[in-house]
């Protein structure tokens, strides 16, 4: 059922996991993607909606879709081991789905962190893995530590410099506290992601705040259309004054974790953002650690640790103070509420297209009731 | 030979690493601490120096002094290894000094990753250890990719909070590059250390950058005077707006990390800088990456990307594009010509004081010649 093209570009419908899982199978199916890939690749942009992170979920299946179609991703195989060593291995994703890759590579991980306290695996040949919190997720379920990390596509300003040469490398950890608490940080290494701009632009504002963004010559801009034509991102930090070249720091770290040790593409020699002509050849690192080899007691430590940071005194009552993490919980909770996840119609007009190109059927939506959530706590978790 | 007092404030002096190094193990000597330790916190506290960290150098013997000299640190003893499995050890650093509790975690990090592809080493019971770049540096001269973390005495907001309870718990990863280049950041992961605020407050500076610093009510200022009276740090990114949410993540990231897994004291529970009346118990963490143990080439292909990035087009030609470690290199060859370290007057008062207290002789300085660097140049590596 096509979405009714009268709905408010802000007016809010929920779909079911169910349908939206159905809708992505049949996507991938008709590009030739096996179907344990296509599950693999479902599950990840549906829990990053449901997380709240729209930016890295159904919003991009075209490009997953787009890369199979033109076989600049392969949608078929198992990616292969080329090297271990103790705690380490490293290996070579085949060029397959990031999803399929990275599932392969966490797992590896958290077996060896239960023989060496540690698993740190690194990937070269891989592809877009999607939000890297599923991974470090999937340690946590284990009761471990889990950290992800991937370099990607140039669009960050590295302090002084007037070119683009890093991608917005996210840094995630994820740690497991008591009572299913957790600490969870995931996080790209620049101030915002493009869609935060986008999303000003769109709704026709004229200021970004600082730090956020650049024009094409590097320079720090307030115009969001001087960042959407050919600027970029800031590091996070914004420029060298405000410590933007940590953030450069930060971006170029990841970097060292993936392209560098996996040898694979890094830098500014990545392919640019949705093309195909090569593969994108990604590096991507993983890590595991068994939390007990330490100090016993850490689920009840972190635990601990988070409550007393929720629980101090904010500067003001109407905005507690947050953990990493709780943005997310707050918006998966909000879709439990609603049984399904919540979009904009506006986030969903791609897809209509997508469905029309492919001949696939579009998922059943249900439209909000009055008891919403208002639009900023939706927003707030888009791009964390 | 007391330093004359007509000395202009900002007037640069040379001291000589070894007349430096034999004042500090005077020092230590008076307050019983043990000639191996002594040596230990006197080498990192002139590499501190060194490398333009001046705020973890000799500007901070007196606290160590005092620690010693009150028996809140031990003097004397060697850190204990409680658990290990496979490439993993937690060790308990006994309260002895930090470097000395440092450099054993190190030591036995880099001998697991020799075994196992990766050492990592958590620690309770330790001290401030000074730079965390001291302890990578030396995985780095192993060819191995060394990480160092502590947690710290609160100083930061976290977003949104009006009270202070995160420290400025710093990042570091140093790895081998080819021809003895390396990619160096150590930074804290406030956006900036007390230290350059104090700078500013000096020199009569009545307004910093925005994302610096918070009032005591934890309301992001730009007067020096509000965040050093009572006021405290911003986390990386300044406030919600501008990122710093991201900031409090790394922060607490760090001490997941560090006082989490360590057992040790934690988040609000460290005790209030350079206070003495319990012991620090300090959390840390210190990582060893064998990078063989992945691609082939990883110096090269590091080499490839310091130089990719230092040879961006910079926004403007008189400041070209660094990478971490660089400000820290251009110090460290400026000290070499000058064959000492660069102090100003005022960064040496304080140990004149220390001198009379102890009852040590003062080391001997010479004039900085008049092609002697910039004010700036010694400032810009006074907080990286």
């Amino acid at each position: 059922m096509i979405i009714k093209k009268k709905f408010d570009e802000l007016e809010e419908i929920v779909v079911s996991k169910k349908e939206l899982r159905l809708f992505v199978l049949n996507c991938l199916e008709k590009v030739g993607c096996s179907s344990t890939h296509a599950q693999q690749l479902a599950d990840i942009l549906i829990c990053s909606d449901y997380r709240g992170h729209y930016s890295h979920g159904l919003n991009r299946l075209h490009i997953y879709v787009n890369d199979l179609a033109e076989k600049s991703t392969a949608g078929d195989g198992e990616p292969v081991v080329i090297k271990e060593k103790g705690a380490t291995a490293w290996v070579d994703g085949c060029n397959l789905l990031g999803p399929v890759v990275g599932n392969f590579c966490m797992k590896l991980a958290v077996q060896k962190a239960r023989t060496h306290g540690i698993g740190w695996v690194v990937v070269k040949n891989s592809n877009h893995f999607g939000i890297a919190g599923w991974y470090a997720e999937s340690a946590l379920q284990q009761g471990l530590v889990g950290m992800a990390f991937t370099n990607t596509s140039p669009c960050v300003f590295p302090t002084n410099s007037s070119e683009k040469s890093l991608g917005s490398n996210p840094i995630c950890l994820a740690a497991p506290a008591a009572n299913g608490d957790s600490f969870f940080l995931d996080m790209a290494s620049t101030t915002v992601a493009y869609g935060k701009i986008e999303v000003v632009d769109r709704r026709g504002g004229k200021r970004i705040p600082r730090c956020w963004g650049a024009d094409s010559e590097g320079i720090e801009t307030q115009d969001p259309k001087q960042v959407l034509n050919g600027g970029g991102l800031q590091p996070l930090g914004g420029s060298e004054t405000t410590g933007g070249y940590k953030g450069t720091g930060l971006c170029m770290m990841v970097e060292v974790l993936c392209g560098i040790m996996a040898g694979s593409s890094f830098g500014k020699s990545i392919r640019k953002w949705q093309t195909t002509e090569e593969n994108a050849n990604l590096g991507q690192c993983f890590i595991a650690v068994d939390p007990d080899c330490f100090a016993p007691g850490f689920r009840d430590r972190l635990g601990c640790f988070l409550d007393e940071t929720r629980d101090l005194k904010p500067v003001d009552q109407s905005h507690p103070v947050q953990v990493p993490g709780d943005p997310e919980r707050a918006h998966m909770f909000m879709c439990d509420e609603l049984d399904g996840i919540v979009y904009k119609k506006s986030q969903l007009e791609h897809l209509e297209k997508l469905a029309d190109d492919l001949a696939v059927p579009m998922f059943r939506t249900k439209k909000v009731a009055g008891a919403m959530q208002n639009e900023n706590q939706v927003q707030v978790a888009l791009d964390v």
